[in-house]
């Protein structure tokens, strides 16, 4: 940062600082904070387009409203980098999203003003209702406002907080912050619906209302509308948020502070539940962000001169990318094959599926709970869904997955992306609970493949099944082991013995087997490897193959078991369950994501410091089992 | 059955018998149907008020449609007795609900003419669109209808799905069957704003346009939106449904056949999406019902001449009951607590509290997602939010769970009744996953309440503590011991010995000692007087009493857990992780729910089957560890 000096954000300490600036000033300061933001995420990666596009939004709501009096609920949050800046955290923008650095989201622990917690999309109202509901009934005179984007309020959630709170007595103010474009470009007619609000003249015309009209209705039709309401004893509001209960106001141009400033200073006056409507543009300010929010998005460190580059050596294939040249094959193989996101066509890898299949691929848009019984319906008509899904997000298809899916044992294959730590993203986004939670379900079965080539065999062996099957994989890369390019499955239920103990004849040592699910085969095996035990890649949560188990159950002292993923409920547990209903009584030891949640930082550090490298499990391994071959 | 013959009705063996009969006949049926469903129903028990409201449209929906090869998906399901009747399950009616009989909800594996199973509401759209678009796919002309009810369509998974089947193009319909009532009365903006809809003369002149007049657009309006158009560029359709793309139609009156068959039949030859609003009235045509038709939404046998009547003896007090109480005394002890519902007044025991305190009462509609995290926008500002909701909805929930409330580690209180099975209204409805769900979530904590005073207890201590607690009760009543009046809590993840084994000198039986989680303690105490074991009511879930379960295990030589809810991932699975965690070795039964959806009958029977009784657990324990004791 130490380029360009920031004049006037360096004086920025608080939002009551800013409060006490002209117009002109917050203009420039404006100015600076975009800037600052630029190079600041290009030094640290993280989130970028959305973090230009509410540079004067943050400034207007912190320059209108008495922060942190008053509560802002940023949904999603990852467009609070300009927040993060004007709220006492500037110089510590250089520690995002890193370990023991600040978060990429807003946390209460982190700052009084981050108000609540967000990363899942679409939560800002309902927590935002309870927050001014809560003020009503103490008797305080705060306001609380909730920024959504336009693709978090295509989410059923929302539109469960806007039905309660378009009805609810208390100052609660909704910035739907409208810049078109969630991850992926939106989907769904309520986005369609706001494009014609903003759409012509009227979007044109209102842009420059913002100072004095609040509620610019056109009006020959308020008259009409007046005129049928006495005639036919009918009310027809303007707009859909409206019909909700809102006070609508907009749409106003959500980078002129001159617009801006006074619509809220105007609202602020107003009582019960309002609704500002804000345009604005992803990645404005930055040519190369505005050309490509898409790319913008999320990148990691690059010269802002010069934009994204691609790398000189290709990086390795990510278990996204197996997944998604899968779905391309398998689609190409079998007709029956669709694919459905809740808008994450880039992040999940399915950005070719569509290009190349676009009759069946489905973008239901941020809509997790639909998304999961659409599928449903479709595979009681013979057709072979295939359901895209980070395991965080399934957490909000969940009731979906059991009522409609499980329930009915319908075919569908779940491709469960980001499962164990997530990295840079935090315990928001942490897929560490989805075996305790898939597995309690009765016809669900669960693979967790060790390798790149194996999660390839293992979307197959799921396809290939007449139940519903789900496939877990981390974030990023794995072991480097290719795929091939064959789509045949490996065998349903079945794990494999990748390491037989030697065991020689004068050893005292414990005969110590290490049951491992998933991409943690690999540090087993080295430790397999350094302590003579045996390595199981167990392969499947769900069923557990209980021959295998019995089989190196009796031939061992000690099981071990390794996994990315919860200990509590998770595929250790599994184990035990099954040695539990065989009756063979082990000492196992189980080893997984502890029960706490575990914060921001890369990855490989943050496994081990769960002790979930190599060393950690050994080092867990002898403690218990091998006390005079401690490391 | 026998005492009214329904000379029409008993020759309608199929759809396909419905569709030869004219109008005229089509009307006597209905006045047979209907009066069938209450000879039925007050003969069984099961849903009235809904299946009364749904006779003519199930009559008009078969009549006009061609089924089972149109697909027909009723929301909830709960309604669909007449569909049931009408599709060869006449005859069967009077095993509703029961062990081995026919379902309360439609099943795929019960009739073809079931498309769908539901239980859960919102997923109707979903499903339907799935559907749709998978006969799309496969070339086939059929249509899909979803039958949604208005209460159903306030949760957000019925706007997702609204927002994607707007802008899809296939033959679906949506049926909004308006009867201004889910179980609780409507809350919320979109059920203001069908009664707006409803009101005055726009229904009374819609009534009576189905036939000939589609959409009855005010012309004048219809002008001025015209010219307004053309002026500003700007859409503004006349209905909210409209903005989400579908053609809206109605409202027309649900309980006249000549409104109902015409135009189903004029929809039929329309393309896209369409939206009919129909008009019906719970409980209509039986004066009891309509009057009440909450008190009617779930009756147990009656006599349709008499109507309900209070039982001589008054019935055992309830754990929701007891919940309603505590709810009650510790509002008006404690004035930070507020109640918040997703509309199960009756259901959750609060009918009571929201007299009592109507201000601190909030039901907000069919919408779990949203009752989770608007109570954790109330706990951040130090308001203390009890969320009652049931086991299987807090599935709805599950991410608000996780993402809002543990992760912040607000302290939110979760009564979650009908914890484990509950009898009539079968798998669906089974809170059989609570205990795996639940407690892989750090932060969290579980209690497990034995009997009806400990439910008062445990839910006292859930909201002393300073996160968030669960608290586990099943549906009915349980050992019938009397809460007491105080509110004072029982120790926070601790558990008690019950019965301590005597351990005659020359027994050579095994040590055994039953670890009871919940009301199954009391059949584990029979069983312990009868084999002379331990039995210990751990009360938590989480935590596990880790103390007091290494005290036990030190002194015996096998233990058994015992729990109304799934044993995978379950709080045997916990007791065993413990023991894993502590370094103890020793066998473990695990007794709990099987790994399989468990279908509808009465709750003690299905138990009972399960081994869940106490000479199941006993035989289970017997074959296990006491091989010459085994009986």
């Amino acid at each position: 940062m130490s380029t360009t000096p920031f004049p006037l954000l360096q004086t920025i300490n608080d939002p009551a600082d800013l409060r006490r600036l002209s117009r002109a000033d917050l203009k420039v300061l404006a100015t600076e904070l975009r800037e600052f933001v630029l190079q600041s995420v290009s030094q640290t990666g993280g989130h970028l387009s959305s973090n230009l596009g509410t540079v004067e939004l943050t400034v207007a709501l912190h320059h209108v409203f008495n922060t942190p009096e008053d509560r802002l609920v940023w949904d999603v949050g990852h467009q609070t980098y300009p927040h993060k800046i004007l709220t006492g955290r500037r110089d510590r923008m250089h520690t995002l999203r890193q370990l023991g650095g600040i978060s990429g989201f807003p946390q209460r622990a982190e700052s009084v003003y981050d108000t609540f917690g967000t990363a899942h999309s679409s939560t800002s109202i309902s927590a935002a209702l309870g927050m001014a509901l809560a003020a009503k009934r103490k008797g305080d005179n705060r306001h609380a406002v909730a920024i959504i984007g336009d693709g978090a309020m295509s989410a059923g959630m929302a539109f469960e907080a806007l039905n309660n709170a378009g009805v609810a007595d208390c100052n609660l103010l909704v910035v739907l912050n409208d810049n078109d474009m969630s991850i992926s470009p939106p989907v769904g007619a309520l986005n369609r619906y706001l494009a014609q609000l903003m759409s012509g003249q009227f979007y044109a015309a209102a842009k420059n209302v913002g100072k004095t009209v609040l509620r610019p209705v056109p009006p020959l039709l308020e008259f009409a509308k007046r005129f049928e309401q006495q005639a036919k004893g009918m009310v027809v509001p303007a707009t859909l948020f409206e019909k909700f209960g809102f006070n609508y106001i907009g749409p106003i141009d959500g980078h002129d502070l001159d617009s801006l400033i006074p619509t809220l200073e105007n609202i602020k006056s107003l009582k019960g539940p309002q609704f500002l409507h804000v345009v604005t543009k992803k990645g404005q300010g930055y040519k190369l962000a505005e050309a490509d929010p898409v790319a913008y998005h999320g990148p990691g460190k690059f010269d802002p001169s010069v934009g994204l580059t691609k790398p000189a050596t290709p990086p390795k294939q990510t278990f996204t990318q197996v997944f998604g040249q899968w779905l391309c094959d398998m689609a190409a193989q079998d007709p029956r094959l669709v694919g459905i996101t809740p808008a994450m066509r880039e992040g999940s890898g399915m950005v070719e599926f569509e290009k190349r299949f676009p009759d069946r691929y489905y973008d239901v848009g941020i809509a997790e709970q639909h998304a999961v019984t659409f599928a449903a319906g479709m595979a009681c008509e013979g057709v072979k869904p295939v359901v895209a899904i980070y395991s965080t997000f399934l957490q909000r298809g969940y009731d979906q997955l059991i009522h409609d899916v499980a329930l009915q044992n319908l075919p569908v294959v779940f491709a469960l992306d980001r499962a164990g730590l997530v990295g840079a993203d935090g315990a928001t986004h942490a897929g560490a609970y989805d075996i305790p939670f898939v597995r309690c379900i009765p016809n669900m079965s669960m693979a967790c493949p060790a390798d790149e080539r194996e999660c390839r065999q293992l979307l197959s062996s799921a396809f290939e099944q007449d139940h519903p099957v789900a496939v877990r994989y981390p974030r990023g890369s794995g072991a480097g082991v290719a795929p091939l390019a064959a789509l045949d499955g490996l065998p349903f239920g079945k794990g494999e013995i990748r390491r037989e103990r030697k065991g020689e004849a004068d050893s005292k040592a414990s005969r110590v087997a290490i049951l491992a699910f998933g991409t943690l085969l690999y540090p087993a095996l080295e430790v397999g490897e350094a302590i003579d035990a045996t390595v199981v890649n167990m392969r499947w949560a769900k069923p557990i193959d209980e021959a295998l188990l019995r089989e190196v159950a009796e031939r061992h002292d000690a099981l071990v078991t390794v996994e990315e993923g919860a200990i509590m409920g998770g595929a250790g547990s599994a184990v035990t369950e099954a040695l539990n209903a065989m009756g063979i009584v082990r000492p196992v030891l189980q080893l997984g994501l502890p029960d706490v949640f575990i914060e921001h930082g890369d990855p490989a550090k943050l496994l081990a410091l769960q002790g979930l490298d190599a060393a950690g499990i050994r080092a867990s391994i002898s403690a218990r089992f091998l006390p005079g071959n401690a490391g």
